[in-house]
């Protein structure tokens, strides 16, 4: 019985395209074995359904056909999985969101749930897709973004996430192989039959996913991608994780489109930026400009604050920590008002710093106690080198950066003083 | 009676530091000539300010060291402007709006606006800020930073746009150079006198400013500029402009500060972001984060859509267009069944692609008058090579790369076809 349902499903695919909203409609409603069935007898009131089905069975007979699809998978290696078996996974199911929305073209309208999905690699596919993460992205890609995709695909990995992309040259390649380096879990979702993965320049690393990762895909093996099944494949790549990263995007591009169906499905949308200056960036600026849900990420700390749970979430960036930020903005105003030699009483010191006496008493009392100036023959001069160096200020010029523009008469120190 | 209240402004920023809300109000109740009486004689209830003009007067007399000031800088060809005259730029009467907000340290409090501006330079100030666009960055910027301020700079200045910025190394003199390169106008808002501005090491450029732009400053000739006084300053930079493009920041940057300014000014606040690999994109790309009302900003174009007029909005970036991109999808899923030698009839080809027969009739004569297809021997065979060249996609595979995959026996091509 369970069988035949399976081989329905395999024989739905390949009888109409993957994603076909009318054919999850008539799966809902009559199951998939009278599903087919109907579709076989040409029983559908949709006529152009009716003559797809009609047109791709010239080809052969659907059971015939998913049969030797069985047979091929089994002899390498690869079974099928289906929503009836417990390690289908569940998220997939949210594309039915996707259903009955405004589409322009056939892309925005075969966004139904896949029927089953063919499995290259030993995990569970639900086990492995739990904790994951789509990085994608161009593939004529650059060094930046390939170096930015290994490293965050590797301390992804690191944090037992599962990175998945599409198994294209560049950005996806280079995804895939920073999990792979990290020892970690990878999948690759394919929009051709997971027997001969495309593209072939791959074929090594296909390999390499294949032994601890996955490769996974919607259409049987045999099938050779063509452009629209890429199209359809994102937004698997978009519903099985939690969240896409996108690292390199020109103007056009597919990675885009996974990242607005992310959006769609409520998955956190993030993008990395880069130069402006590059044109594989235009994509990822864009993205940021024009959708407020996507999140500018620029390393892996980032990316676990919108995926990871609490315990994951990162600490915001900082500068560096210098003894001078510590101060107060007026004990920093009596301390550049010490000479850079000899002494100064606190009259003198109030009168450069813009502050009442006793305010200018106080903070010398606190910078004296931290070391940065010392009481001297009724004055105060700056403490002695080491405890100088550590007063430098990199954000503003350093009371000794400030000095350099010291060439005036002793008057110019004096704020606002006129010889 | 004009020039006492010249006096009077000049001397006021002479006995307390520039932005206090008190003397801001002591101003506004008495008049200039009143407020600096009432700050000489201590007649003030502020027991602080009181005390700060009291110290500052240990170094001279306010009125005699304004009057110094304005000889010294006659000398040097610099001017004073005040409120009252007619060159005032009026936008920066918008700091009131920060006055009275809850302030962590002293230069949130110090956010009045200021009572006079020191100028160097011939252009008519309130026309110079009229169009005026606010560039700075980090100092310890880099190539990619100085390379993108400058071009920006260069762009706005050739679009008749002011660059202003705060003639610190690196970003802000990146910025005033692209926009004396184009032949525009730039503004230097300065932390220190207008006759020895910070850094020394930018001499020459102020001197270039100085000739057709301008050197601005609330502090007179002889000051020194010590660090609040450039975020004293960075209040100007953000009232003055009709927005704030940071270029580089690091994590603390006083470039950060000037932003959140401008947002609280409700002046554009626009960022441009960097490598995810450069220290000085990280102040950047935090505050794309960490502030909603931010918008990335890659070039003039995106920078005209936030300050422009209608007229000077921007069109949308684009990838190239290609023949390919113009086919429906359904036309495309034809165009890759038909065999790369050889040729198909019509049901063998709708079968590949999937689509009932009369669809692919139709997709097919639309391909044959665009130049895709050509008939033959009862099928269709593709276009001869140069038509064929232009029907390749960069955004997915072209039919010729996916061709480049089909190295099994001729069932392979089919859809899901096994052998």
């Amino acid at each position: 019985m369970k069988e035949d349902v399976r081989l329905a499903r395999i024989a739905l695919h390949w009888l109409i395209e993957p994603g076909n909203e009318a054919v999850h409609r008539m799966v809902n409603a009559n199951g998939p074995v009278r599903a087919l069935e109907r579709l076989v007898e040409g029983d559908v009131p949709d006529e152009q359904l009716r003559g797809a089905a009609a047109a791709r069975m010239v080809a052969g007979d659907p059971r015939k056909v998913a049969e030797a699809a069985l047979d091929r998978a089994e002899r390498l290696g690869a079974r099928i999985v289906i929503p009836e078996d417990d390690e289908w996974p569940q998220p997939v199911r949210d594309l039915t969101r996707l259903l009955g929305r405004p589409a322009k073209d056939r892309i925005d309208r075969d966004v139904a749930p896949p029927l089953c999905l063919w499995v290259r690699g030993v995990p569970r596919l639900d086990e492995a897709l739990t904790r994951s993460v789509a990085v994608v992205g161009a593939r004529a890609s650059t060094h930046y973004g390939e170096h930015v995709a290994t490293t965050l695909a590797f301390e992804l990995a690191e944090r037992e996430w599962t990175v998945v992309s599409g198994g294209a040259h560049g950005i996806d390649a280079a995804a895939h192989r920073g999990a792979l380096n990290a020892g970690g879990l990878t999948v690759a979702v394919l929009a051709c039959g997971v027997d001969k993965p495309y593209p072939s320049g791959n074929t090594g690393l296909f390999d390499r996913i294949a032994d601890g990762g996955l490769l996974i895909s919607e259409w049987p093996p045999g099938t050779v991608p063509v452009r629209h099944r890429f199209l359809i494949r994102n937004r698997v790549i978009a519903a099985a994780t939690r969240g896409t990263v996108v690292v390199e995007a020109s103007a056009r591009s597919g990675a885009s489109q996974t990242l607005r169906r992310a959006i769609a499905l409520d998955r956190r949308p993030m993008v990395v930026p880069g130069p402006v200056t590059s044109a594989m960036s235009v994509g990822c600026h864009g993205l940021i400009r024009d959708y407020p849900e996507v999140r500018l990420v620029a390393g892996v700390d980032h990316v676990l604050e919108e995926v990871g749970r609490i315990g994951e979430l990162a600490p915001r960036p900082r500068g560096p920590e210098r003894p001078h930020d510590g101060l107060d903005i007026e004990s920093a105003m009596v301390l550049e008002s010490v000479p850079r030699r000899g002494s100064a009483g606190p009259d003198e010191l109030a009168a450069k710093a813009g502050l009442d006496i006793r305010t200018a008493m106080r903070k010398l009392t606190l910078l004296e106690s931290m070391g940065f100036v010392a009481r001297r023959a009724g004055g105060y001069t700056l403490a002695p080198k080491p405890a100088r160096a550590r007063a430098g200020s990199g954000a503003e010029p350093a009371p000794a950066a400030v000095g350099g523009t010291r060439s005036g008469p002793p008057m110019d120190h004096e704020a606002g003083a006129a010889p």
